[in-house]
């Protein structure tokens, strides 16, 4: 649902077009210091605004409305809140009768029995990643000193992209994309099998993030055409270091110390200008559809900072859950 | 940890060579008809003596130890219990010193501070998955009249893989797998964004299965090299029929009424004969590491039906997550 | 921590006198009518301004800031939000050397090593409630046609309390009260055994409100000095209705379809103007404190409708979760 | 559900007569010594066989079926598995057509559509308490060095109760009881507002036990009755030690380093000899039930260790999630 998280447990709301929206970071431990231009770097990455991006511009400054007192984290749930502005709802109404292929149009309808917010695709908008580059910010002083760097690998499956992409723009399409996340510094430990290994809770948030279509951790899918004598990483010293990482850094689903490596398939951004093939649910035909208004030509250029971000949430949690158990002695 | 589902929850326990697994479940509908053998047909697929998998042979018979009366699940917790036998402990007591390469051998005991059980993998072996796939016989009949059918599509990046396979087993080495899963009869409307979309929720449970290294849904990692006019899936009819499935049965997290569709990288079994690099805690050098023993040459080909029973087990608490939100009329 | 329920699952979040506080519904069906007005009546309950009560008047106007479009909800989250206006804090800051007996000044501190924010008891204040009372107001609807109502029983151990509120109020002390809460049309069957029995779930969130120090079902204390033969209810028809109510209308932990009952124990307001001894941490010494501030003399006045709210939230959620397992059909 | 806990979380299965009952541990710290004669001492206090107790004995001792390696706790889940021995179903069965006043077969009957096993009271049965206090035994050791004491206060509403309790077995009828409960040793700091207070989580788990109508914390109702001035309890020294304790232990939800007290009520045993009168379901008439067979003439007397079981596994709960949160350091 629209909470993750067993301790450090993050609640989100709002839409794209709705007042506000937002997110609770419940489980933040007390002490961390924390301002508004803590968020300035990471929200910028997110920034629409390049070639590429739509040109919506929001000037978005979190409201930290709650869980801080004179600079620092009470241990109080922690709110970080958004005004929508900016917003251009005239643009989404005929949609509902004219679902766009590849948005959330119909499921959306469907699954809410036709009493979702269609204006800008409402709560499955790609606004609402906002919340989570924000609460990401806060994850990344938890999990303090670890380091998470993503970074786009190919757009459109060419790494040297400027050509493909304004190509692209130019014939009113889009690009999907390829990026890769490292986390560097992660000690050994984190992650709890059976159910909640490394794996499996950041690819639980990581395709939470609109248009994922994909995630592998080390070789991932080369490793199916691999000898287990070539994947197998052999162990180097006392601290585990491996001469290879084709485990991505994860044996039996907790973090070995090493390098953490996975990567991420995005599609091509749904909205294009091209005329489409939809059913029209008023008519009863299969009609062609044309979208104008603002998008993305490749989302996948916005998305970097928000792999990031869930990354780190899914971390931060992992790691106070780690410090759960391993604090108690017996005698 | 070692539960997962909200209203349908599954519980596991167990070790390699203990003397017992198992699994609860919790929020089972009552008045579902079962027997011991509804389990043997998914529990022998999943079973070990084919050309390239472990010699190691049980009977696995579950025993239905509680939640069932007159033939019927009751609605208190079902729990299914394996007593393992054939455990061949001696063959593992050393790898506490010179931890095997791709295994949890050195996770377990960073994780565990030294006290997990090492013992055939302990609560890392893939012997875990005998209860998922129990699980999942029950995850199934609630499931009813989904259907879902997992195959091999590859072994060591072969499509006809007999002689690959001949070739590493003689070589004393091992090979990886490419798997596919298709779910048909699914209604449009499931899956609960944000944070639990169907391809978080499947990815979560998929990767707890030991070997997973990749995940992609519909397209997948192809998507990011197509253009959206490409990839956008045409909407045919009112039921939300699409022309092509490039999107897997999934927009915005929720299902679409087609055919659902991922694709699982599975690495080579990390047991192989062939002698390895790895360090030894006790001599404090890297040395050269030879395994005997019982194991698959081939863990992919035996995962098809753990990789079904944790699909059936996800999408029967999304089943009834979305049972518990649709029935309640307001006048 | 600061969320309740499984699937009508509520976070909130906020201090006394931070800029805001709130809170979130997640799990709210779509399609129920909402307005701002439909929270006007339970707040003036919860609103403080009769005699016994504090001065402190705020407009309380909840912002629905997500989860609602065209006046229904839409099955995202919905966000109920209060700014805070009309503080004080300059009253407070003391409290952090010389802890105020009774309240959380000492516990918050320790808790959270100092990072606390002690303005108007932060987020252990009262005025917490006043979104809880704002959830109640939705989850009410989600149980329509069942209704919960909440009276005052006495102040004081007395049924009539006017002289003695005067008088306390004039001594500058105050006063505990004794609550009842009867709920009517709820059908049999709600409640999970076996943690979650419907007395788990009701007193789970019963104590979370501030002041709660006890609680019984039914004949509650009284039933220990009763037979067996006096207490059970003698069972009359086919929809379970009994000639008495000793079990308070839950046998099992399920809800048998008669009124459930309980009693809840309100201690007297921990803010009080008469002299107190308390350890002051800067001295070093145990020493005389005099507060003086607004404050309730009778705190049990205002929580009636919380209490309501909070039942009203719980009893939303078992009812969400009864409805997950019982519309499967198994052929 | 059948799940209790965020970090330590126990899950239990199980009917009175069905093969088997158990419960399994999960997040348990690694490296608890633990052996099968731990478990004696609380069996045996919560056996029957005294005066006013069930005549059925069962020698019950748990098999350690995972989670445990050469004498220690692993860190993968502990599985403690009863079975089941000297049952006589033929006792029950008549009780789905005339429902026992006071039990759960009707509601347990209404909830589950008839599919329920009605043997014994089935997962209802008060033996399902086994469970909890072999749980107990575990979460205990990783309270170390805390203590807890539970003792009967008062049977039938006595304190010497040994006239009153023969008289009562004599004519047939039962009994109810009223016990304290006392933790010493336990720190400041552990309970998680705003939802999860030291009295919701152990009035939540408290109230998960058989024939429990009431708790109350410190002066509990009787707070009702006192003024603010007499009720807060005096800070005394830099530890929080109070001159009093009448909030039993507990401020704001969190403990406050004093010792914690609560009390509980105990309804008298539904099982009576005498006839009483319930519904029907075959005739549609109102009749005459007596029954027969082995019973508690007063359960209450048997509850204390189960109070003490289920106390300690939510504060064991409580403890690992208080550790999650106050390890982090920031610079």
């Amino acid at each position: 649902m629209n909470s993750f998280g067993r301790i450090f447990r993050v609640s989100l709301f709002g839409e794209s077009h709705g007042p506000s929206l937002g997110i609770i970071l419940d489980g933040c431990p007390p002490g961390i210091p924390l301002t508004e231009e803590d968020f300035t770097a990471d929200l910028r990455r997110r920034k629409s605004g390049s070639r590429g991006t739509t040109p919506r511009i929001e000037d978005d400054l979190p409201i930290l409305s709650s869980g801080i007192y004179r600079g620092h984290t009470t241990g109080a749930p922690l709110m970080l809140l958004f005004h929508n502005q900016n917003t251009r709802s005239e643009d989404y109404s005929r949609f509902i009768d004219t679902p766009r292929p590849g948005h959330a149009d119909l499921t959306g309808h469907q699954k809410f029995h036709g009493f979702n917010d269609p204006r800008g695709g409402g709560h499955f908008s790609g606004r609402i990643t906002l919340s989570l580059v924000a609460a990401g910010v806060v994850a990344k002083k938890i999990l303090h000193p670890v380091s998470i760097h993503t970074r786009l690998l190919e757009v459109g499956g060419e790494s040297e992209w400027t050509e493909i992409l304004e190509k692209t723009i130019e014939n009113k399409d889009s690009l999907g994309g390829l990026a890769e996340c490292r986390i560097s510094g992660l000690p050994a430990g984190w992650g709890e099998p059976f159910f909640d290994s490394v794996e499996s809770y950041l690819s639980h948030i990581i395709f939470a993030i609109p248009a994922i279509k994909g995630i592998e951790f080390g070789a991932g899918f080369s490793a199916t055409r691999m000898k287990g004598s070539q994947h197998n990483d052999p162990i180097l010293d006392a601290e585990g270091k491996t001469a290879t990482q084709h485990a991505g850094g994860i044996n039996g689903g907790i973090s070995n110390g090493n390098e953490i490596l996975f990567r991420v398939a995005i599609k091509p951004t749904s909205s294009i200008g091209l005329p489409q093939q939809t059913y029209n649910f008023r008519t009863g035909k299969v009609e062609t559809l044309a979208v104008e208004g603002r998008h993305d030509a490749c989302i996948a250029l916005r998305i970097p900072p928000v792999i990031e971000a869930a990354t780190a949430i899914a971390l931060a949690d992992l790691k106070l859950i780690r410090q759960s158990t391993t604090k108690t002695t017996h005698s």
